[in-house]
């Protein structure tokens, strides 16, 4: 459910009646908070519940976690950032348990996640780390473009000293992977950014592009059908690929939100299970005034089903 | 012309017949260039090249100023620098006598201007230099979308210590100042893009935005509608601008160049005669195969025209 300040369950019982019957979604979260938004939807009733383990395909299930009896929109508090940090490690543990197939999180906020001392910058971290997994790549993808990236939720100014072969071969290699295993796309073909603008203009502007260089020759070497850097302005509108990778944060969410910012999914690729998000954050401004638009968090239920088909399939061919 | 070893001849050349009547276009470059893109291009004939000063509307003229006896394409040389110089140059004579007025460049080649030793590192900074202007600034714009930068070419590594209150009021001062009196809009609003991801996030990721935000306050205060500093990702496709204001070159162009590639203009305000460019570059990989798309500078020659008349019109009333 995400933040409970947040749009979260507004987001959650838009969508609810459009899911379909291909899966059973598990709500985890509180009861209290989702009641508040239903009033605030003026909805005349909401769906009724299964039990968690006892519904089957048309139902929706509910884990009431019972941990806020009430709660106010769009306010920064360590009350709930604590609680949409329970309401994740409950869904973190069934799907570690292998209870259900994937998860999708709703937004938290990272200020309210700071001010309850959880030592994680957002969703993505954490779950790499309770996941027990150090190489994994945030990617965020649409209908129209998927890119990963290199660094996440850094300062601008830390980015250039981040840049190592290392990070980027990562980043490729388990792009090419996942392109492969989990959206079962065959021979993909994967675009690299440069960092500095025109690529860093044969050294003129900037040096790392040799760094990214040489990581994009160990993968093609590897076979990996992966070429770049390219100059990023103008390589998400040039090149036709299956996925780009990106040096930072804003390099590649503004090709991808500026594309299609309604239906942009987040993907953390690379975890020992599928969790995808949608691309906008708590929307704390909006947050109670009914307006949110449920599209992305459609769009990324809608992804987690199709690429936990992908692999279910894969497994028992 | 521009870089004449790039696709500068190639494009004016597919252009000539679609620029209508509406003004008197001037070639400045070498007639040894055209005449081999024209081969290159299988034209049966030039147009007729009217002497400078005798042309009429619906006619073209040129200055043929005879540097090169001949060309080779996708070619880096000192030459080809110092020849794209001596162009650039008799076309500012030329406007700032007031001969004309505007000037439309085709792209140069940053690493040949280097070779020759013109101590600039491309077009913006050598016409602001020679235009006698500091305060200038950079804008990309097409149909969609109008992008203002406050950093240009620089290493990624070096804009964070570039970000200063001055450098971000001045960017937003000329843009607004230029949205009224050159593109004629009436109470431009205008968004300012933070530099670190989700603008900072409230200091947890970077703290520039703290400056960009008294900048903006100051500007706001003098009466320009202005906000921001907001997230970068989403405020191309969230904000509803008569301009944006970047902070770093592939933060603006990522957002211009993905929506509408080809017909994006390169617009220096500030500058004491109009000036446009296409947004591309000097494409050496494909300079004299034939295939360059001449859309990008159609539309900077048409903008050119247009603000031109703006300006025109306004003297006048």
């Amino acid at each position: 459910m995400g933040d409970p300040s947040g749009v979260g369950s507004e987001i959650i019982l838009k969508s609810l009646s459009r899911i379909g019957k291909k899966s059973i979604p598990v709500i985890v979260g509180d009861m209290a908070v989702i009641e508040k938004t239903k009033d605030i939807l003026s909805l005349k009733s909401l769906p009724r519940f299964s039990p968690y383990m006892e519904g089957k395909l048309g139902d929706v299930e509910l884990i009431d976690l019972g941990i806020l009896k009430d709660v106010r929109y769009g306010v920064i508090s360590p009350e709930y950032g604590e609680a949409s940090y329970q309401y994740l490690m409950e869904a973190l543990k069934i799907v570690l348990n292998g209870e259900v197939h994937a998860i999708v999180t709703c937004p938290v906020n990272k200020k309210s996640f700071e001010l309850a001392k959880i030592p994680y910058r957002g969703h993505t971290e954490l779950l790499a780390k309770i996941g027990g997994v150090t190489d994994y790549v945030m990617m965020l993808a649409n209908r129209r473009i998927r890119v990963s990236l290199v660094t996440t939720h850094v300062p601008l100014r830390e980015v250039p000293t981040l840049i190592s072969f290392d990070r980027v071969f990562k980043t490729v290699f388990i792009t090419h992977k996942s392109l492969v295993e989990l959206f079962r796309v065959e021979s993909p073909v994967i675009s690299v950014c440069g960092l500095n603008p025109h690529a860093g203009e044969e050294g003129l502007l900037g040096n790392e592009e040799k760094i990214i260089r040489e990581a994009v020759e160990k993968a093609k070497s590897l076979g990996v059908n992966v070429n770049g850097p390219f100059p990023s302005d103008s390589i998400f509108s040039t090149m036709k690929s299956d996925a780009f990778v990106s040096m930072y944060h804003d390099q590649g969410l503004i090709a991808v939100k500026t594309l299609d910012f309604k239906r942009t999914v987040n993907i953390t690729l690379g975890l020992p299970f599928i969790r995808t998000s949608p691309g906008h954050g708590t929307a704390h401004n909006i947050a109670g005034s009914g307006v949110a638009d449920p599209s992305g968090f459609l769009e990324a239920y809608r992804l987690a089903e199709r690429l936990a088909k992908n692999l279910l399939t894969k497994s028992y061919t």
